[in-house]
């Protein structure tokens, strides 16, 4: 059971925002930026590409609400999307309110953050969603 | 139009991989890593998330022969996938053959490359396709 099926089962706590029947979405508590939410997939597949094509096809729809609360809430250009997956063998999106190409640069220094912020993000966008 | 309308018009010549009624694939001339594509939609709009939903249903399953022809044709963990969008105000899906996070970082130097170097890099892709 990989660490994102954990969090899916809830035997992890996580800063959830939102979720339906294929896809859960929380916050990633190493965030490159406030407001950076991880989608993952409710099937453990490694690879993006090898989730089955109704899990791909519903991906960007199940991430758009999402990636619009991000852009209203948090001061940004617009909600980045990467999928990079060399770490958690579990298919994942990140959505990062970005403000310049390094706003996605995942060899940076990530983001001091305490529970209070990401606590604070994570109401900011479920009412946003809301 | 956007530079990006002008490839898919053909009045811009480029290093095309695959094609269908609502998206166009092509090699990045400033690739981050050899086998570097953007997706584009036929459609101009500019933020990702403000595509009609029929598009973003069907980008991931559009991108998905192309991801796996990348990752048999370049030597690489898989292929990655970002939208950053802060210079074309057209919504493209890059699409990378990552062996670390850094070959998806945009802030580092481009690959140095050659017409022939991308001649080459869309034949393995377009033979791998076929």
């Amino acid at each position: 059971m990989t660490i994102f099926s954990k969090i899916i089962a809830g035997e992890i706590p996580s800063y959830a925002v939102a979720e339906n029947e294929h896809f859960f979405a929380f916050l990633d508590i190493f965030p490159l930026v406030e407001g950076h939410v991880l989608v993952v997939p409710k099937v453990e597949v490694d690879k993006l590409f090898d989730l089955p094509d109704d899990y791909l096809s519903r991906m960007l729809l199940f991430a758009k609400p999402i990636a619009r609360a991000i852009e209203e809430v948090f001061p940004c250009n617009r909600c980045g999307l990467s999928v990079v997956g060399l770490e958690v063998p579990h298919a994942h999106l990140h959505l990062i309110p970005i403000n310049s190409a390094d706003d996605l640069n995942f060899t940076r220094g990530k983001l001091s953050v305490t529970p209070e912020d990401l606590r604070r993000a994570q109401t900011k966008i479920v009412e946003a969603l809301a």
